[in-house]
């Protein structure tokens, strides 16, 4: 990396981050991060952007914002089952702004102390506002969790709840019927859009128990989707048995499961595991691992209509107004 | 990394960047990219963005942009001493333009076969064209570049030559005087300037006998500083001994002095090493090798004035203009 005066400049917003893991061999402040992987263990990583007006709004909250940055990134090794090690951040400002700044390397700061992930290079530029963050995590080859790794008969899980960060993004859109909901219910809302929890301890759990995982960012089924075409499998699903907060439980059923099944940035895990593994894993997570359907051999989405029959999701983007019905 | 319908319509331009290292588990398409490192090497990592209307005009060539988007995270590799092996890529885009994604991926594609670095994740999304890129580099810890590892009478070296890019730069402003410049030798600078040439097979061949390095992107006085900060040491300059192109040369020598000093963008490599230890690079890698100067052990940057005085540089950032004479 190259540090122009304004990356010293903003640097010193970020040092709190910059502490403290043995295996960083040289941290920021030199052409390259230089780190040290143990023996016997690969390195996994990802890289996401957030851009203003794409990913988040021009209000949001730096704070949430430095919060959401990171998570989405450590969701993804969530969904590989690695460690969280290290981070890189290349920001794109408009302006030094240091109010802005300060609130949104606090909420970086606050996750990355919470998963004991470092800070080791980055980038800062002047352009049109968007942050691209790439993690690192340790992962031993046994407990990779693949996309392809689904197997006929496997439980289909999902963690946590779906739907809210698309109702709250419905919200922001002034597209939601708020009227049975509190300001309460809103904000509840608006956390989980605005900062995920990424499901890294689950994840890394589910290594060498689950078959395959990725995390929810693009909506249930799309996602789903990603994990039956690489293992070229199909699923049943049961609606009934999808998890809502009990925030959503407030809005109409229909408007909920088109929610869950359709909405992104939930940040949620979907993977599938043998039902003795699962029954293992809801015992280690009470309440936190939900069963919402099957892997079958043959492809395809289904789920049960009106007659009890089974019927397939035409649409995956669309969801549930253009169900099958 | 989520691969979005955009991504994975986008994903077949840069399919031919994926090809194919044995240390890739996990390349493109999962969660995460997984990689293997070998035993008892270090991985240098580096990102770095590159905005339009920042770092490129709106107008520049895309494959030549494809070039220098992996050519100056190479450069970071090159002054780290690390061998390149993997990269990954975050693209923002204001629309799926097929013409321009076939000749910027063609560009990414030559720099990164020349190098032997493959693709292994990515982010594609909608916003203000933007592209940022981290490499990852093999290591060992004997062979490391550091900048803070100058020594008192080491010689200061540069690679290629200076000023160039920066004078392209000004060509595209539209403040260069090119009375004195063809068509092939302004079309040699804008060459310099968008598709700059890594100097990493030197920057491996410095590991173990440079003491210090650094790649000059924000301009030799700026870059020089870091290793001198970062040492605690100062330097002598030889500005008579400025590597300067035949087409440089054709410019004022107080301008291409300037432009040598001060303007960015030469991704050449600026080292320290012993007289003995740089004899020998000269001879591995004759008339890319220009000494320019010496270590000392005062702080501060100076060049002989018109007395033959040494007097110091007092803006490394202003340059020639604002000499101390």
């Amino acid at each position: 990396m190259n540090l122009s005066p304004e990356f010293s400049l903003i640097h010193h917003y970020f040092n709190t981050l910059t502490a403290e893991r043995d295996d960083v061999v040289v941290g920021i402040g030199d052409d390259c991060a230089v780190l040290y992987t143990p023996a016997n263990t690969l390195t996994a990583v990802s890289i996401d952007t957030l851009v203003q007006g794409t990913h988040f709004f021009a209000d949001v909250d730096p704070y949430r914002l430095g919060i959401k940055a990171l998570a989405v990134n450590l969701s993804d090794l969530a969904a590989m089952g690695a460690e969280p090690a290290w981070f890189t951040l290349a920001l794109t400002l408009t302006e030094i702004n240091d109010k802005w700044l300060k609130q949104f390397s606090a909420g970086l700061a606050e996750i990355a102390k919470q998963h004991r992930i470092q800070l080791v290079g980055g980038d800062t530029t002047r352009g049109p506002l968007s942050i691209t963050i790439q993690v690192h995590g340790h992962l031993q080859a046994e407990n990779m969790l693949r996309r392809n790794a689904a197997k006929p008969a496997d439980l289909i899980c999902v963690t946590g709840c779906l739907g809210d960060a698309a109702a709250a993004l419905q919200y922001k859109l002034g597209q939601l019927d708020k009227s049975a909901l509190s300001d309460t219910d809103i904000e509840y809302l608006l956390q989980r859009l605005e900062m995920p929890t990424p499901r890294n301890q689950i994840g890394q759990q589910l290594a060498g128990q689950a078959h395959a995982a990725i995390d929810i960012s693009d909506g249930l089924l799309a996602d789903l989707t990603h994990i039956l075409n690489a293992s070229n499998k199909g699923a049943k699903l049961d609606l009934s048995a999808l998890p809502f907060s009990a925030v959503l439980q407030k809005l109409p059923l229909e408007l909920a499961t088109q929610l869950a099944l359709t909405g992104g940035d939930d940040y949620e895990l979907c993977f599938t595991a043998t039902a003795d593994k699962v029954a293992g894993l809801k015992q280690q997570f009470p309440n936190l691992i939900h069963v919402i359907g099957e892997i079958t051999d043959d492809t395809g989405i289904y789920y049960q209509g009106e007659q009890g029959h089974w019927k397939p999701f035409l649409n995956i983007r669309a969801g549930y107004d253009h169900f099958s019905k």
